[in-house]
């Protein structure tokens, strides 16, 4: 986690002391209902959340100087709050292992965590929704390998962009579906030491669903599954930052990020406005793609569980949720507040002579009963001189000069083949099936919602 | 792709006569569709029909060798049809672009490869009940950090990967929801110089669905996402391979990949019998892993494509697929022949001198009075000695001879604590939560059956 | 490995054929030695080597059978030889496991292909090297961001390429001398039944090193660094191949991959010319990169071996370094036949109304006595309008009437600011670093040659 | 980063304040010797060094607050040094690029780590060498697959690892080569308003070499080396950390880590002792791997430079070396305190019935004129039977008792190949590869020493 790329609400979900406060609400409920089932007094249960209600604050240095001693997490805690409930706490955790309590509780601050993420998500969905009806109709040039294709309205991109996030969206649903599941089946997940209908207790009181058949861990496959939905995601934000990136280079400069009076792009060239948000969005992409691998690696563990996904999950459960929520927040922020400059898209499209228009041409050849081939070369040799005159000669001019073009078109046919309009006579299509479908994407996708 | 790593099915699904069948396809049924519509002649659509109901093969290395002039895959492909049905099939490709061919034959082949991996997992699920039922109550000892902790039974660890594998299905089948689209729109995706109903009906006849919005190319976070499905279940293999790898393990032994007779362990060590299929299946593993990477970073394309994911793909679409279809069939026949070992898992477990049962004593002292602090410290100590005993000593006679213990628990008090069936009580709950689902995991997980 | 991106010799090392061929030299050195040692009979060793001085066809097929019985690849080898040369071979592999000849093939075939990418590399240097020195003062703009920033030479972007591999090939060495050993030590490691001598024998004929100490096999801590340095590499290849792309860009269109006559851009778009060779080398440097990371996993083998890696190697053995080479080979065709367009470089920085020139003005003023804050506020303030006018204005006519900044600066010095030569004064000082060095820079980083 | 799993000094180099302090070196060095060539007045540097003898602290907080505001931490700096050190301040920072100081102050960053690391090395490598000579002749069995092969002693494993971690030294000292560069070289690495010689002269103060050819930047293939070697460092972390996670297994249980008074292995199970250090560490090394991609996708930065690296170098820069240090010094803890049990090694050795002397009948019967394919088929056939009674019956009594086994070899001769010590004859040759090389193998590889 770097602090400059995570915002306080994630943070605090990764906190020691968000984390102690599951663990008391797990143990609590569990006993509530071990006391419900007779096998520990309602009292022990009572004093638990008696001590609950005064609201009191958990002293983490204290329960890590207890760790430091037995070198045990759990046991450290139960001790802490044994100290603090007295008598009565010695029938927490009772028939329950360790691992009931930590991969629940990891469990409960991953969906949470999801549920933040999926919070931003809307947010940036809004944005791009926004701004793509704002530009449905502003025409800007489609490219291909980096070359000037076809025309395209800014608002198709940004429709795209949405149609992602909305994929993106439901990839997250169902990320959450994975991890949200509560095991309380004891040291190799038999249940010998405790009944099942106290996972069942627990994991409604925490939303959660019971892990249908626990070994002593939750089966890693569900984080594996997690944190590569996330990567995913990552690849989805660094597609639009590099979109961007390329929009705001100095010869393309079609939109920019805002840039606020004050801020200075060099210390050394002071006429730079650099898109440094969507380059960091690069790189944190990078970083989250990378959390999923050791994710990957802790599917395997050795029997009924080795420790070893545990000090991977130190890292990747904060790093990676903290800088997704942290990524999609800037990404929003970039998309709402973006520079566009329409003239600026029209005068790109124009440099290039009305060679955008050739595939209309060639189609416009052969339908008058050129061969295919033969279509393709007349094009071509006009386009060519057009494209070495970068941009000084104009295909129409030229290839009405052509006779053997004109031969097959007369000027005016030509001349209808370079009409823009033609190009966005489906926009309206597109936008509909974008943007109408109420989540219809979302339930053909997944079924999570 | 490794020929020895490679079945025939999936491996055909991958050769250039089937891709070329593919695109034929989507030509063919786009130019039908074209007709109906009066773009182009009807003549065109039958005389492709036509001529494709004289079943031609397809001649690869002719079709190579006009692209090694073109450098252009699609238009040599449409070059050799046109040689083979003549002037009517110039109306071909009519407002399309290569990647509307490509794009959508890239996900029929994923999409049937999936159909093939579908598969391989129900005989996988199949080999994995049946092993489980027949071991439902077949006593083992349960493992965390490779250390013997509380019994199982040999059928809880195949019903654990039972339903890690059910979950896989699931997945898989999301993932082939992702992919499963069609898109048919143009030059950059406008649908400019082609009816969006041509997409429709391409993407009916191919049991695909229409891509909402398409650039050039059909977007790379469905393919991201798809790969990285296949590394998460590279992920549970290595899971199910691990854990018999260690069985193997000589101190072990407790079940053992089938060994056929004339097969040879070792050129120097002729007693050698090793977990070599496992072992295989955890490099295998690596490998599907891997793949998921470039598939991530190939999400960023430029503007409205780069071609950068095309040389990734070109590997690992087949690679990923033909090493997984290998590797689940290698693992299904694993599971089916597993030699297992009862006599051996008893002789282990009795090897702690009855350690396992320690956790039931602690909970019973706890029960009889004596606070949690006290009991821990009390099992510990005689537990120490057997474990130092190196199994020699029985914890139960310890127990007996502690006075502290005694007079808090009497000896048939400690001795029910002893009893295994103790701990296989819930197995069956657990059976019915894993067997009894009717697929109902996979509905809750995803929706997607 | 994809046929498209595999060349000849590359491939041929990878074949069966070869790898058997690297067997039995293998086996017969061993012979030879143990032969010498009195170990076995002088006659085995010259049976062996009688035979392959017919210069026999190895019968790939006719081993294939015997494996398929043995399910053992070394025994259906030795078996098969056997049944060539006859009785004496039974006097081969004396004390020998399999893993002495497997592992050492690899190594060999690894240290084989490195020779061919050494050789690829130091052709991409030639290249690179003849077009730096062609291009040595061709002034264009450097880019940070993506932003113009100050003058460079188009000499000194492929200078600082040039660097790069040259670090490259530092690397390429190293990693050589990680792989080039030999292990011929037994089934654990021990020489329990082979002399360490037959290990320097068969070592020095082969132009090996022989492992300090080996388990079974020689540890993979050496290939993992092996395939991590060709990832590296793949990275660099990356980044010249994204530059073209960039320069290749419509609106840039500095350089351009050569473009051949009867290539076609697209079958749709007659115009597009189109840098799919770079595009393609970014798939491949991601598919590089990739194989790295199950190399990386591939060390913590069990114990002292477990064969996990194998299936591993077969892969990437092969993949990689095919990939690799082709990468190499086509990147360097690129370079040596890039299109460069002066003009245009000098054109799009001249869009930029001497913004560039910004720095030097900004210094200029400091050190007139402004102070660094307002020596900003000026030069931003007049930038800013250069940047809003989209080129049309001019840097240099705002300064010149903006009365602060000549109320420090005369007309003349502000003019002199504006001189692109000044830029490059040490072009030739940077070029005498990276090319005038006769490999210093390779000594300095690993002594390996 | 993960506070548990780092410490204090490598933690330290990491901070804000440490960095401030190099960046503040690197631009006094730069001003000291831009007086030297008269470009700016000695009194600028002679300002800057008297205020830095007085010993300043660094208020990062006053910095962060000047940041917010210009949105750019080189200038934050240099105006917060400029309000500390006055007027003569305004000298600093001539000509010079805000990546001059931060690439040059990560490279210092990222040398000093490597010390740290390196010294971390040679602990763990004396602690190795220890061990390895205190067992050099306990007995043990080799495993291959997971199988009992043949005998070692526990030396010979220690020793394969000394040799495994004294490459990785010598890796270590190759990538701190590669990153121990120094730029100060302007906007776009041409020194058009910097002296070169002012560079020469800051990276001689700081220990450094001059990058040969900058961009903006250092160029990212040598930081992508770099966290490649920490990658394969931390594979062979693993397979240690592995290969004691399996001795202590409870079959096994040749080893264990150290146990203290007051641990607790299980709040469930009080008879626990896990290897959860080495779990740990798998875990650990996982991560370690895990930054390397990032590192690896920064090398193609766009054309001069782009800032997606920097994000990217937040996270891993630290957390990469912070991790390797923790894991390089808990990893040593535990070689060093490591419980080794010699009898329970020789107990697990026996269990096999002579099994592992297999090798040395099969070649005795084939030097006493057997053919091979018979020898194999007589001991496979006795093997066999050993193994199946699960060690209960003596393989060398029933050779005894094969009648084709005596026909070749009598009761003495037999009873020859089961010596132990046999098998140790070379465990002095190996010791001397290893240890009595004086860094020779160190030099061997790179000569980075």
């Amino acid at each position: 986690m770097v602090p400059r790329y995570a915002r306080p609400a994630m943070t605090a979900l990764w906190e020691p002391e968000a984390k102690y406060r599951i663990w008391f609400e797990i143990e609590a409920h569990a006993t509530s209902k071990l006391a419900d089932l007779g096998v520990v007094p309602q009292s022990a249960a009572d004093a638990l959340w008696d001590w609950w209600k005064t609201e009191p604050a958990i002293d983490v240095a204290a329960i890590d100087a207890i760790e430091a001693v037995t070198k045990h997490d759990v046991i450290a805690f139960l001790t802490w709050v044994a100290e603090q409930v007295g008598e009565e706490a010695r029938f927490m955790h009772q028939g329950m292992t360790s691992s009931d309590v930590l991969d629940t509780t990891l469990n409960v601050q991953l969906a949470r965590a999801t549920d933040i993420l999926l919070e931003d998500m809307d947010g940036l969905l809004d944005a791009l929704k926004m701004r793509a009806e704002e530009h449905k109709y502003t025409p800007t040039i489609g490219r291909s390998h980096g070359i000037h294709a076809e025309p395209v309205t800014f608002g198709l991109k940004l429709a795209q962009a949405y149609a992602e996030f909305e994929r993106c969206r439901a990839r997250l649903w169902d990320a959450r579906a994975e991890i949200a599941t509560c095991a309380i089946s004891g040291a190799v997940g038999t249940f010998a030491n405790v009944d099942p209908r106290v996972e069942a207790y627990v994991a409604e009181q925490l939303g959660l669903v019971p892990e249908p058949v626990s070994t002593q861990v939750i089966p890693r496959d569900r984080h594996a599954m997690y944190f590569a939905t996330l990567a995913v995601i990552a690849g989805s934000i660094e597609r639009l930052a590099v979109e961007i990136r390329h929009l705001q280079r100095t010869e393309v400069l079609e939109a920019e990020e805002y840039f606020s009076p004050g801020q200075k792009g060099s210390s050394a060239m002071p006429h730079k406005r650099n898109p440094i948000l969507t380059e960091n969005l690069t790189g944190q992409a990078r970083m989250i793609r990378a959390y999923a691998l050791p994710a990957l690696e802790n599917v395997a563990l050795w029997h009924e569980r080795d420790i070893s996904h545990s000090s991977v999950e130190r890292f990747i459960g904060p790093d990676a949720t903290i800088t997704l929520d942290f990524a999609l927040a800037r990404l929003t922020g970039v998309v709402e507040k973006l520079l566009v400059y329409p003239e600026r898209m029209q005068a790109n499209m124009d440099r290039m002579g009305g060679l955008v228009h050739s595939q209309r041409v060639l189609l416009a050849l052969t339908q008058a009963g050129v061969t295919r081939e033969d279509a393709y070369r007349l094009v071509q040799r006009n386009a060519m001189k057009v494209w070495e005159s970068d941009g000084r000669m104009q295909l129409l001019d030229l290839l009405k000069q052509d006779e053997e073009v004109t031969a097959a078109l007369s000027p005016e046919q030509l001349e209808e083949k370079f009409d823009l309009d033609y190009h966005f006579k489906h926009v309206d299509t597109i936008f509909a099936r974008v943007f109408d479908t109420d989540g219809g994407e979302l339930d053909e996708a997944s079924g999570a919602a």
